[in-house]
């Protein structure tokens, strides 16, 4: 009887392993929207080598983390970064409130609702309206209004929420890895505040995974006594370029094992991660697909100007250091979560 | 057949459920060490009040966040802060690689060794050894040494190394949260840097973890071109009184659930903490056990001057706004991990 027993067990069990081993076979691939290629296979060699026991590559869970820049990696950059975009329609919210700017540059000219004059503000012009629009706010209202912006703001040219044109192959990518035990995070040049409020719903990645450039808040209270923090004009991180890596340092506090970027702001970044010990994996998204996105970067017909300054000697880089770069045009089979609908 | 082999799985499936409750039941106290009282219930009711499906304070998993002060919350303060005794045992390497400073003050005081000068060092002279020995070097060399330091470091009172004289009864809160879904973090006066060295092992924190004062670091190359992180003497966040809500916003972009303290210090984090809805806990370590540990601040017989500035008036307003203060003498049954050895 009791051997009888023991058999049912076993057969059990086997037959349990049986379909955990079927189902786990005909899973669907995890990087579905890759065509295959070298940049897929860079991904998939990387996460075998660093999660296989045994594996001289082989990365302790805790210490797996992989960085991914927003504007341009994870969604769309182009025609203008979102944040910008927010900022400019925050304008005449934000006249009504300090009339005095009603007649002052660079509002005026952004209450024109003259494109071609606003294409033309300066750097400078454009940090004025940022502050303007970013700070003096407790943190708690502008959390508010991006919520409700982000919600109802549409792409010119998708007619979409900015949401929705996230890329699906990069959507994976953030998948892939988080089911292979990395922790993944958002190193972003857009403002920390602004992206965390719809990173989580957006790629499942909560506001304390999200770096980005970040002013100070100073504490206070309300009328009641209740406290709350307002948001100042005091830059403490420009999270682009060398701030990448020293705002990963402040945030994070280890060295990405994997990063993601696509333009010169994300160069220190991706060297950075690559200068660390093991398997280190460094990639660039290249805009080279006209047709579904955007084609801009080296030798493509759009210039490199204001967004996306993947420029030639970028390339370069890449190429001497053997950074995988991602093409948009061959290496993704659908670029948006709706192609696959 | 059937029914027979039915049946034998149900009873196989019971057996399990049988063993599965009995360890539940026989599972020890997750706060073993604390005294039954007001404090620990304070604790147990918090967290069944957060993590109950259908009870009106439940607060969903991602949104789980706990913040613990360092110096005298988790570990003995007394008679000095810990890195402050790294700052000045780091003196003498220090002038032996800038012999410069080896005639200048408040270095000549440090090397004298005349500890009753060194007490009389003003804040100014403390933070000129605090800038030179925590600033300057790259960030793996200051890891590497921070973490030599703490390993061999021993406290003049217990002569063991500082890590373990960690609070047994925080150590578990620390767990307890963390088995009911919390995220747990540091939140420190002390260097962030330094803290993140040995936080993952002390208290099962991981570097990301920590927040606390941390300064900016400046990226650049090393002659072979490898790029690296260097401290600067540049403050980016003083992680104490309203930089720790400050603090926690930029660095966690959340506001706690629970929060535990031991000094103003902490006021504003034990405030900022309670003033969001729902169940919030704040609680305050009371230093009132001179014989196994130390007792200070409010009534207590060791002034409350350099260390642990637990004042009356912080003691007021914890009880008028009803935040558990934890009695060390009669709340906790054990003090150091040791003692249960």
């Amino acid at each position: 009887m009791k051997t009888r027993h023991t058999q049912k067990l076993v057969t059990v069990a086997l037959a349990c392993m049986v379909v955990f081993m079927t189902t786990n076979a005909q899973a669907a691939d995890p990087l579905a929207s890759w065509n295959d290629g070298a940049a897929k296979q860079a991904i998939v060699e990387f996460v075998k080598a660093t999660t296989t026991q045994g594996n001289p590559q082989f990365v302790p869970p805790e210490a797996r983390i992989a960085t991914f820049d927003q504007d341009g990696t994870l969604w769309v950059e182009h025609p203008m970064y979102t944040q910008v975009v927010y900022c400019l329609e925050r304008v005449p919210a934000l006249v009504k409130t300090r009339p005095e700017l009603k007649n002052k540059e660079p509002f005026k000219t952004v209450l024109s609702g003259n494109r071609e004059a606003m294409a033309r503000l300066s750097q400078d012009d454009l940090m004025k309206i940022l502050v303007a629009t970013l700070t003096g706010m407790s943190v708690d209202d502008f959390n508010a209004e991006t919520k409700k912006w982000i919600a109802e703001a549409k792409h010119p040219r998708w007619q979409r929420p900015y949401t929705e044109l996230t890329y699906q192959p990069m959507q994976e990518v953030l998948q892939y890895l988080r089911a292979n035990g990395f922790k993944t995070y958002i190193v972003t040049g857009g403002g920390q505040d602004f992206v965390r409020v719809y990173a989580e719903q957006t790629y499942g990645i909560p506001p304390e995974q999200v770096v980005g450039t970040a002013g100070g808040t100073k504490y206070g209270y309300d009328k009641d006594g209740k406290p709350f923090l307002t948001k100042e004009p005091k830059l403490l991180l420009n999270d682009n370029n060398t701030g990448k890596p020293e705002g990963i340092h402040l945030m994070i506090g280890r060295r990405p094992y994997a990063a993601f970027g696509n333009s010169t702001g994300d160069q220190q970044m991706l060297e950075y991660t690559k200068a660390g010990d093991g398997a280190r994996l460094a990639m660039i998204v290249l805009h080279d697909d006209a047709e579904r996105e955007y084609a801009y970067g080296p030798a493509q017909e759009l210039p490199a100007t204001k967004v996306g300054t993947f420029t030639q000697a970028l390339y370069d880089e890449a190429k001497k250091n053997g950074w995988p770069v991602i093409s948009m045009k061959n290496d993704w089979r659908v670029i948006f979560p709706f192609d696959n609908k």
